[in-house]
């Protein structure tokens, strides 16, 4: 992993995946008590950033073997990532989901042209049933974050912060990303250190589920107990990755963690100020911005909103609060 | 009114106005039949296109006249522009508001330091309300359409428009604004008759509402019996401007008029497909993209959302359709 992959990975992203702007409302600014920046991932293809990644992994295979179609295992936003790309490439991809997934991203996945598996998150390992699929019908597996072009595409996302945040002439702040597996949060790292390394990468993690703030805190892998229960389905991980804990442990400040409460009050205020969709997972590093100040240092700080792939109801819940 | 006009506020309200995308979801291409390209400005300071328009004619004023203050009478996205405009240049602001504006317009207006003033829409007239305390207190009156410096702020989306429309290699398509007084209409017809004139600029109104393209049918300016009563609150006026009219007689297409029922089917698909807030009035372009497909020509077709700021009962209403 270095910045010449993600440099690459931008450059055949150009075109495909969507340019996200940095938005600001001073409604925000006045509860973090300084400057929030806003990345609005959840506006790109497929409405997350997984799309970067898979598109990226998607275009750095040969032909030959792309042609033979993909294999994804996902709860869904990099399902959702994986079959679009797969699409767009004109190949197929066979995305294995979660049965608890919400069905907004099953459905989803299927429109996107993906052939979808549903296993028990419980009871049955993804990585085995992928593992058999992939070899059964000679498929490549697209990993949903430990795989060198999946981080080199959210990567991308870094390298459009660095240059939005030194043309804003924004020095010292904290970068905070909604954090699963941790390919999104070792990407724009990576960029961060290559481009503006005044910038600092943070982790935003559920209760319950932050493994990768006790991992920083232990300097060694730790797991989560539960693999589910929690409202931010989208970035609930076991542990780390084999190649994202390096990074995230060499260039990432304290981890920080909010209550499944803090993420739906963070999509009421998205909803209210930025009149964006967030989902529960992908607000979690707005909640921190916003519910967690002194925790961050600096007059500003920059958001990654990394998905809005959220069902009517769960939404309702959030705006309810307004 | 002239397109050098829009040019200079466009130099003015650069780094002050957000610069907008244009958003693309294969979902809403297979509703409309063609290729639906969308400019979000609800995602624009205040949530909506207004504050473009009212940061336009507060950097056209000279200095001292300014500094005496302003004031404007809205419905609720004109108020917030010129309430936020007014306060980053420093000057203050009065705002006559109709009792029935949404609440979340009235105290976002008051939030962003403008001090408002409630009139009965039915009885009172806000252009005597606004002309008399603007004598008494000196302040400038901003117009919400029918002034020339509002309706160059309004045309920078035009410019917009038309660049990434050029870049995509867009020819042949028509812009769907959602129109009021007509202030956005005129002024992205404007911008596109200079930079892109295979473009054509069409308006979109809510039934009851329609006055636009009831004038556009008839040659000449026609009025709507009603002032009150839809829900699309933020594009409901008496008549086209003295000055829109004429623009848009000369350079729009055919009105399009979509049902309330359409406008809130157009929030579900935003909020679903494109993870945006937008209300019932900046929805109905979008409504008319997605649900009078055979009165639009052409395989593409941009679409305006012109606003976002709706309460949560009024969205919670919208997606549960989903």
């Amino acid at each position: 992993m270095n910045i010449d992959m993600i440099r690459a990975a931008a450059k055949r992203l150009e075109g495909h995946a969507l340019r996200t702007p940095l938005l600001n409302s001073g409604f925000l600014d006045e509860i973090s008590g300084r400057r929030v920046w806003i990345k609005p991932e959840c506006l790109q293809h497929t409405g997350s950033f997984k799309f970067r990644g898979a598109y990226s992994a998607l275009s750095a295979l040969d032909p030959e073997t792309r042609a033979k179609g993909v294999i994804a295992f996902s709860s869904g936003n990099h399902a959702q990532g994986v079959a679009l790309a797969a699409k767009m490439h004109g190949t197929s991809a066979v995305i294995v989901m979660p049965s608890d997934a919400p069905q907004l991203k099953i459905r989803n996945t299927q429109a996107y042209g993906g052939e979808v598996i549903l296993y028990d998150r419980d009871t049955e390992s993804r990585d085995e049933i992928g593992e058999r699929l992939g070899a059964e019908r000679g498929l490549t597996l697209i990993k949903p974050f430990d795989e060198p072009q999946v981080i080199a595409g959210q990567g991308t996302c870094g390298l459009e912060i660095a240059t939005d945040a030194n043309a804003l002439g924004i020095r010292e702040a904290d970068v905070i990303v909604c954090c699963g597996g941790g390919g999104l949060t070792a990407g724009i790292a990576l960029a961060l250190e290559a481009d503006a390394p005044t910038l600092r990468a943070r982790t935003a993690e559920p209760q319950h589920f932050d493994d990768v703030a006790r991992s920083l805190l232990a300097g060694k892998i730790q797991r989560n107990s539960a693999t589910s229960g929690s409202i931010c389905d989208a970035i609930v991980t076991p542990q780390p990755g084999d190649l994202t804990w390096p990074v995230i442990n060499r260039l990432c400040g304290a981890g920080l963690v909010v209550s499944d409460d803090e993420a739906l009050g963070a999509m009421a205020q998205a909803f209210l100020r930025l009149k964006l969709v967030a989902e529960p997972g992908g607000a979690v590093a707005l909640a921190a911005a916003l519910f967690r100040r002194d925790q961050i240092q600096g007059d500003d700080v920059i958001v990654v909103i990394s998905g809005g792939n959220v069902d009517p109801a769960m939404f309702t819940r959030a705006v309810e609060r307004v």
